[in-house]
């Protein structure tokens, strides 16, 4: 290569860093307005508001998919160092998913799903699979095409070029085999977690009216506890928990209710581990697509780690339990008040219907029925009208539930109708990694948990940030794991973890 | 002219509509992006919220001077429909103001007034006009640059072109006989409203702390009742208050303070007259050119119709003063809380030195100081080194007052060192419109302040909406004034209105 070739590369390679740091800044302000929607928004500005995110997107698309942008990102030349070299292949890869769908294609999705998510509403209600089966048809057919077509731009299968989108690098190969142990393991082990839980004292429950700025003030402490910084982000309220904001803003929100203090809160510690995350990102990749988070998988590890390996654990609520008791005015000497009480409330499994109630034992099941659906309907190995029955024989088999109608069963998702196919698996791939660093981190350091039982989250943070949060998207969610914990996303630590909890078996 | 060049011109007009509707959308984000940074954003986001409004505003800047937006805006026909006409020279007015000023002289505008305004913030708080002097004097070469680019684009002198970025149409010519017969006839009027309000009992001033939360109720309540439509927009708060948001999302701030009950009030009612004007603009142009508010005179004329000519009318307080009593527990009896001490209160005359803290009959000799000031500064007739002892002078000779230092002299305003030369005057013009219009609406419907006594606004914005909100952009400031009221804005209303009010002279 001559200096010219060279010039030209690195000029080409500038280049894209401010258009893609235009993008940025652009995915910035739709944070900021998808937040304000949730939370601040009147009614009547939902057209508008529509409008105005609507705008921001082709804006942001016209930029990404601009005639010059193959010649320049073919031509680009990072310099010599890891992050910039991640952030032109992450540039690629971004652009790559973009410019492989037509946009006539983009829009007939976006017309699908929003016509299904709309119908989908009406057939949750009234558990009526078949009058969402049309629009769902179409939105699966627009699925597929658009798998297709970043397949073939990509190199991958039409499942895993719909991963990629939400999880780059994480292969259906990969999930195949992690799946299958837990779908072998997880019938025993919640028959096991449900024999041992019938050994132990009943929980008392919280029962009571517990005031809202009461919770709202522990959120607020609990966060900042858990290492949130204000003066980066807020707490809100919405009817859907969520993290959301921009970069140096990161908004999360929750729910409260009036008798129940442990949800919401539970709900905002859940929301900080994503948001730590997001505040912890590569400061001088701002902007750039290297500076985003690395995918859904790692996002949920983040918020699972933080809620389930952290929040529902013994030590976190020896912290807690006088905090709780403090703000709501328990008796230092009520049953329900304590500590191993408390505890026990957080981790009562119990078999259910519906996903987002699910307890840690139960919830991979859910995911293991929904992701064996969707990469057989992707795949064009079932029918979409024999879903509910397929959907319901394997709920049966993992959780030994009949399905009593469908609003119970595989209408309660937003996802399919949504078109977010190929999303499912982030959730358990997500507790899987948790586990894993979790298991990891208190190798490192053996403080890290009995320092949470005093409330000092530090040490834990102390190595979240350089091993997770600090990399960005600097490698594929599968290297990121294995530089961290030694090895690649797999069961060990997380049936270990749900063993000794659930089944008392260390 | 044939069948295809009437096709092309509609077409061409077709594609700016388009174009101007996605600029339309990308204000509306920057509308709410504004508003949020006011009133919700963490400290922290500051750097990444301006790269994201900066983003914004360069991508709407890049769409209106698109190379082919001359040939669309020349080629355009519009349909056979007054707005419709209007709204392509609305277009052809703001494309002529963005593409008369080249792109490095924009960026030579904003760099020079950031750092005025940072030298500003402590040049004022030390009173030292020298230490601003540099940056001023760019500033005011900067703006001189614009003013000779606009007024070569657009046919005007330098002055007007400045004028016409906030107040479409309007011109010095227009200004001056109407200001100058201010100025002669203001410090009569000053003296006279001095010695009738000596002859008055003195106002019972409200003493107390008044429940922040009971503010902000009445503060609500009072914009409904005002016609505010709250699915709409919003009321929150901000230190300083201001009227943002965006279509269909009009939002509102105040700031409440505990010892104050009337100034928060009355800064509500003040934005809610801006409120209601982009509330009522014609829905049918939303995010067109003449679907926006007309500009600043029209506006302030809107805010200072609800807060000077009706919240601070004695039929207004004979209203509100039992909403005050019950909101604040004031009692029936005592004398601070009466209709006509509350109105007395709200209409004390007070010469004083800071233009934002003066009341009604001493306001317009604040503007009319300035306006001299900057007509002179623009056109070269002064030198900037002159101005404190210039602006001093015509305070003295206007106010009978001596300033005693630039900070509460010619450096109290944000306006100059942040580059809004132009926009002053359209303070009191907004003042002697609100006059005329509340003159003119009286007359076509005589109920409309005996219903305002009892609480009923409707008579009152039921003209405002089609005489005022409802024209949008279709015609200039002066042409719907001389619509509404049969006369181009003159002075007649306003001096009659401060006499009356001021001086007892009917």
């Amino acid at each position: 290569m001559n200096v010219t070739s060279a010039t030209v590369g690195q000029q080409a390679y500038a280049t894209l860093r401010q258009r893609f740091a235009r993008m940025g800044h652009i995915r910035n302000a739709m944070g900021i307005l998808g937040w304000d929607k949730d939370t601040m928004m009147p009614a009547g500005a939902s057209e508008s508001r529509a409008e105005s995110i609507a705008a921001l997107a082709v804006l942001s698309h016209d930029l990404m998919t601009a005639p010059d942008m193959g010649d320049l990102l073919a031509r680009a030349q990072a310099p010599d160092d890891a992050m910039a070299r991640a952030n032109l292949h992450e540039m690629r890869r971004q652009h790559a998913h973009a410019a492989a769908v037509p946009s006539d294609l983009v829009e007939a999705m976006s017309r699908a799903s929003s016509r299904c998510e709309m119908a989908w509403r009406t057939a949750r209600q009234d558990s009526d699979f078949a009058s969402l089966l049309p629009e769902l048809e179409t939105v699966l057919a627009r699925t597929r095409d658009i798998a297709a077509a970043k397949a073939q731009a990509l190199g991958l299968s039409p499942y895993d070029a719909l991963l990629d989108q939400y999880d780059a690098g994480t292969r259906q190969a990969d999930i195949d085999p992690v799946f299958a142990e837990l779908a072998s393991e997880l019938p025993d082990l919640i028959r096991t977690a449900l024999t041992h839980q019938a050994t132990l004292a009943a929980p008392v429950p919280l029962s009571g009216s517990f005031d809202v700025p009461a919770q709202a003030r522990l959120g607020h402490e609990t966060m900042r506890a858990l290492g949130f910084d204000m003066q980066r982000g807020r707490l809100d309220v919405s009817l859907h928990p969520f993290c959301g904001g921009a970069e140096d803003d990161v908004r999360i929100t929750t729910r409260y209710e009036e008798d129940d203090c442990i949800n919401a809160l539970m709900g905002i510690i859940h929301e900080t581990g994503h948001a730590l995350y997001e505040q912890g990102l590569p400061a001088a990749w701002r902007a750039q697509p290297v500076g985003e988070a690395r995918g859904m998988s790692l996002h949920e590890s983040q918020s699972l780690l933080m809620e389930m390996q952290v929040a529902r654990s013994q030590p976190f609520m020896d912290w807690m339990a006088p905090r709780l008791r403090a703000a709501f005015g328990g008796a230092d000497t009520d049953p329900a008040w304590q500590a191993d009480n408390l505890h026990r409330l957080v981790t009562r499994v119990r078999p259910g219907f519906i996903r987002v109630d699910a307890d840690e034992v139960t919830y991979p099941a859910h995911i293991l029925v929904r992701y064996e659906m969707e990469t057989a309907l992707i795949a064009g190995k079932m029918k979409l009208s024999d879903l509910p029955e397929a959907f319901n024989t394997r709920i049966h088999d993992l959780l030994g539930l009949n399905v009593p109608e469908d609003r119970l069963g595989c209408l309660q998702d937003i996802h399919w109708p949504s078109g977010a196919w190929g999303y499912f698996p982030t959730y358990t791939l997500g507790a899987i990694i948790a586990a894993q660093l979790r298991e990891a981190a208190e190798r490192s350091d053996p403080t890290i948990m009995p320092s949470i039982g005093k409330g000092d989250f530090a040490p834990l943070l102390a190595w979240l940030r350089p091993h997770i949060h600090a990399r960005g998207s600097g490698a594929s969610t599968r290297d990121i794991v294995r530089d961290a914990t030694g090895a690649v996303p797999n069961t060990g630590p997380y049936l270990r973890h749900l063993r000794q909890r659930y089944c008392a078996q260390v």
